[in-house]
């Protein structure tokens, strides 16, 4: 399907503010992108470069006063997420050398915790792909999810204990547990067609079967119409902004994400 | 300035053929692309990479048939390009590793035959910046432009025998040169707003100063008005397309260049 | 000063167990590896690789029974390290693109959680080099230092709970606060000659005057005799050893650094 | 077989000369450096850094006067290098992406100018190895090897007007033949533990079949016992030492290979 999404921040900045950030989603195996804008008000000077995950990133420095950031994309992408039940387990020494970083505990992941929640989850599952779906499964049916409620972002362990988060806290949980079996796991954060309410939404890919496949604690059934915009080992990696400094005022946020009726040409 | 530049590329493909694009230019120190388009025509699945230069790389196999590819962008770039007069010869030992591969000799730039040639050219000139425009100059000088006759990619030997070459071959004489000195030198290939007749044109840029510099023999002055779509050790580096198999038919090749009243948005 | 450093491990493995080393030392600006060995026992197939933040990895199975590693140096490494007092803080525009993944949060440093007890440890202190200084002085007054004791790997909040830790947990605290400044700072293991009782050892860099310089809250003054083995954001990226799969059973680790009284050769 | 190699070189430098070095094996797939030595006399400063092939590489300023470099390397590798009669060709939409640098001319293959020749070559043959293998059975049968003679290096082109060149020669025809196909192709320098007379060796890799495979033009039967040192788009990329500014004095080279009676531990 083409999808038109688009992403706005407004901000308020006291005093001229180094910013990172990441939102120009880069067209690759599952999508296409086939027009794209970014608007800087007022314009600034901006360096981009491609971080270790292959994100497009863009450093500036905003300047005092109302600062505002507006991207959109016009891109392909499929209307059905692949999955691949039965799919098995890659062995680690099998396993190519830029899956490795994705196996390792990370701030919001610690799957050096997980070994054996992980593996009672999984019991009784073929090694693989049926192994992160019962893990999915557990995810979808212990913790409420409660988007909109995720200004602090926590870790997998205190998500665990609070037992209610939002999309990324439980992609966090997932990527967490995965990796406690072996599975490389990363996180993604993107756009997502039919997310309501319609927000910036973060799920996670597991490597298994020799392929990158996607999974989404947050959805019954596993929906297409997704834009990734970054990957990396978990929200630290894919924070669409970050500013240092003194903290800013981010006066509004806005996520739009329409099918297009047709293709763009 | 702004600028809205494009290329549209259209073929007859006799048989499902293999492709590598670099249409894509990247947001850099020197540019920034505000709004973007590709469009292939019929559409097909693309895989995108970054190159070993950092250049956005397409993978597509063109279809039997009618093919075309249009990419245009909005941009903004500087109105002069820097020019560093008395910059100085960065020491070998000094260079950051990612300039040296621009130090060795390339397909269509044999600075290993060049020693001589180099030295004579920059006699008593300070060693860095002022080599390279009197290298420049010479070229300027002796090299006849004729633009729009170069088929076939002739190496920086080559044109010095022939006497007369295009906006390629005249850089790649200029890179060699350069790196016969132990400058880094590497091929540009992008938009240039003055140009005409309106083309891909190309240039190169040398490493002195500690920064990369523009130089330009095919122009009289340093316009500025330029895109970079594409950076590398010489043109095989950076065609803007390169088909594998047997040879398809290019029907027609359009660029066009034109500077914007006032900025996208 | 010349180093002669060694590091044995012995293993009882259950069953055949994937395996990633990091114990091949590097040449880089501040060591230079003249002689090396790298010893498995049985001889088993490796795969080596360079990780994104440049250290040399081994990947191999180990086979079912005892299985030893054993890897030694001989290499130059300054006498003394490097201080920068008064060395500056780098804006974070200015900071070179591979030294901002070492801003964010990571497994074991939470900096996202240290922005208050960060800023209080360095107030008064110039930003930069002093600030670093304040803040691995306040670690080295409060936090007790229990070598040998350091089984499980604990965060820097927890060590901050905890009151005592070993040189890697240490680190950990240190790398947090700096973050929270927005100064880089990453792990480094390696050895240390004069270290007792003798072990491998971790402590930390931070970037600061436009380079990487060393800190280390385990010792009094700042010792040379340092050979970096491997980088990363904190020790998930770091381990010596991962074993994947069920827990393997290590038998023995010996360490040995001794100064030559004579270079190698 | 265990092999102990080494390569020493002795300069006489007229003023202090930086130099890139390129002696230190890797381990990979093919091969475990169990031990390795390199040692620089005087003693200077050096900077180790791995290039955009995975070479590792050395900085240096060789200082004026005498200078000697002596690596040296205990070794596994293969008693017989692999062969892969009937390995097919890969489609060139389904290259690794790291493999397609090595489809482009370079410097001393230019196979843009090697289409009719390959294809004439080749006729007859099933697409991939058994091209490769026509391509070196024609190489080994109509140029004459003449180990020792080749101080300026020749293109593949110039080779072919010429009909007799050394180890580095044959493997740059070998090399614009393959690429003149779609077949990438690689340069290799390292040590041969059978030639004759002992030199450093040239040959070359071919992507066929979903994997490099070794062809070496010079030798009749594939022989094992193969060290690679570098790896490379041509001679242009994998010069075990070059030397920047003006000509330093090579007053000696030894290189030396020997197979251990048993390992080396």
């Amino acid at each position: 399907m083409w999808l038109h999404a688009s992403c706005s921040l407004e901000f308020n900045i006291p005093v001229p503010t180094p910013f990172l950030l990441m939102l120009r989603p880069r067209s690759g195996r599952q999508q296409w992108v086939a027009r794209e804008q970014y608007v800087l008000s007022p314009s600034v000077s901006v360096v981009e470069f491609t971080d270790s995950f292959g994100n497009l990133c863009q450093r500036l420095v905003a300047p005092a006063g109302y600062f505002s950031v507006h991207t959109s994309v016009e891109i392909e992408t499929a209307d059905v997420s692949d999955m691949g039940p039965g799919a098995n387990f890659v062995e680690v020494q099998q396993l190519p050398d830029e899956t490795l970083p994705f196996l390792y505990p990370s701030r919001y992941c610690e799957s050096d915790r997980f070994n054996e929640m992980a593996a009672s989850l999984v019991a009784g599952q073929a090694a693989g792909y049926d192994q992160c779906t019962a893990i999915v499964d557990y995810i979808r049916n212990t913790v409420t999810y409660t988007p909109g409620e995720g200004q602090q972002i926590i870790s997998a362990s205190e998500l665990n204990e609070l037992g209610h988060g939002v999309c990324r806290d439980m992609a966090h949980l997932g990527i967490a547990c995965c990796r406690a079996l072996s599975i490389p796991a990363r996180m993604v954060v993107g756009y997502l067609e039919s997310l309501e309410p319609m927000d910036l939404h973060a799920w996670f890919e597991a490597y298994v079967g020799n392929r990158w496949y996607t999974f989404d604690p947050t959805q019954v059934g596993l929906q297409g119409g997704r834009v990734a915009i970054a990957f990396g080992r978990d929200a630290a990696d894919v924070a669409i902004y970050t500013q240092f400094g003194d903290p800013v005022n981010q006066l509004n946020m806005q996520v739009n994400v329409e099918r297009m009726a047709e293709p763009p040409f």
